[in-house]
């Protein structure tokens, strides 16, 4: 069995004193999270998923608005196409249970409807975000959910690269709209994920005001070489995350096509005013 | 202690048998949610707030860019103006802890100077939504983790009103944005907060494509009247969930100064394009 030391230890090496910390089974499962992309092809049990959105729902949503949606998709041929329009994710093909969390403001456009009075704010911007965060909140109660029945699961934020297709696929509505996936099966013990470790607490967590100030730099260059080794062990390069951050950020071309999203926004029918 | 037959009947009514859920602690706990807004002025133990972050930090990130920060204002002063910006919400300053959860990309904007790099792609939309799911998902497991120390909390998506104050406030640099703020603190046994009904699971969840049918507007009217119940033994007006949600929909006058958010976040440094 996995200890918190140990899982303290992968995630923040000496930046954080488990005497400082609170921990019980919520807290200690919560420290174990690691992104699982390889899955046992075995199938899921039938409440895995009731269960998963029971939680999902339990989350808070703003002003109770529910402004999400979920669709879960375990078709093999409909992975395969999600997968692909992801730039060809073999894990997304790999898992039994696919989710697609929806931002969606659709229904609250056909309950406005059925009442015969016009829901207005829905084509401004806010409610777009106030949709985008309710489904993030849902989706994580989920994963914490399948996590504690030992399911693994991975976000996909590739299925924005094509979001009419993704769309098209699953036959929304306007104003409905792909903001990530979410694999979910049985992790592959033979291809075990490792947590990954994080910037310092320190780094992320300011108080009273924001204050980055030339600790930043010495505490990311630390971080820097407890990823690289991190990378070593996992055999990936060695670059530690600075570098990799910069790459990955470094200009419309690294966003795998999502530099286009407003324009699929607007295309699916957000304002975004 | 309210048993999980009790917290399934407040959340979901017959909308969900309990037979089809595998119901654990963590489970359990997350169906238990409500948001409190009623707080003992009683101060938090010094391990809270790093057990907090610790779980935050747990969460799943895209591509590990940590594109969020989080800052603790505990100074009652500091409260009383943010809760002034948030439409004077009163558990702002009733709570010993708020928490803000910042979108915040320019850590990556110095991580990259740093390297004499461009982030050019943190001047798209993309990142911009990247950096709210972070902050989102970020919040979640800090809500669970404070949940399980038996803490209460709520979710203040009034921080996004008059959001170049707030940034302002806690001197956010360039392109780091309040998505939402969060209370922490002893809930008021005295003024205890209710479980609050969801839509059946079936109006949420869709199987392989979104299938809205006349089955909505069946299972709307369904929650309409568990609603009704609801608001009766809150004291609160009984107008069920479709017109409230509807009038809270109805247009740009509804968004308390959020119609306007697009030009906040051009102003904070966001292009957005």
């Amino acid at each position: 069995m996995e200890t918190v030391t140990r899982r303290l230890a992968a995630r923040f090496g000496v930046d954080l004193d488990e005497s400082v910390l609170r921990i019980n089974e919520v807290v200690g499962q919560m420290l174990a999270h690691r992104s699982v992309r390889a899955f046992r092809p075995d199938p899921l049990p039938d409440l895995a998923l009731p269960t998963m959105v029971a939680a999902a729902q339990s989350a808070a949503t703003s002003s109770n608005l529910q402004a999400y949606s979920i669709v879960a998709v375990q078709d093999a041929a409909r992975k395969e196409r999600l997968s692909r329009l992801a730039g060809d994710q073999r894990h997304i093909r790999d898992c039994p249970l696919f989710l697609l969390w929806i931002a969606d403001l659709s229904r609250l456009d056909r309950v406005a409807a059925r009442l015969g009075e016009e829901a207005g704010a829905n084509s401004f911007f806010e409610m777009f975000l106030v949709a985008v965060i309710d489904a993030a909140l849902a989706a994580q109660n989920a994963v914490i959910a399948a996590e504690s029945l030992g399911l693994g699961t991975v976000y996909i934020g590739g299925m924005r690269n094509r979001p009419e297709e993704a769309a098209r696929e699953l036959a929304l509505p306007p104003r409905a709209f792909v903001t990530f996936g979410l694999c979910v099966g049985w992790p592959d013990a033979s291809r075990p994920a490792e947590i990954k470790p994080r910037l310092a607490p320190t780094s992320v967590l300011h108080h009273e005001q924001y204050g980055a100030g030339e600790r930043e730099a010495v505490e990311v260059s630390a971080y820097d070489e407890r990823m690289r080794v991190f990378q070593r062990e996992q055999g990936m390069n060695e670059v530690g995350w600075g570098k990799q951050a910069a790459a990955r950020v470094a200009g419309a071309g690294t966003l795998s096509g999502r530099d286009r999203l407003v324009e699929a926004l607007n295309a699916l029918g957000f304002e975004l005013q």
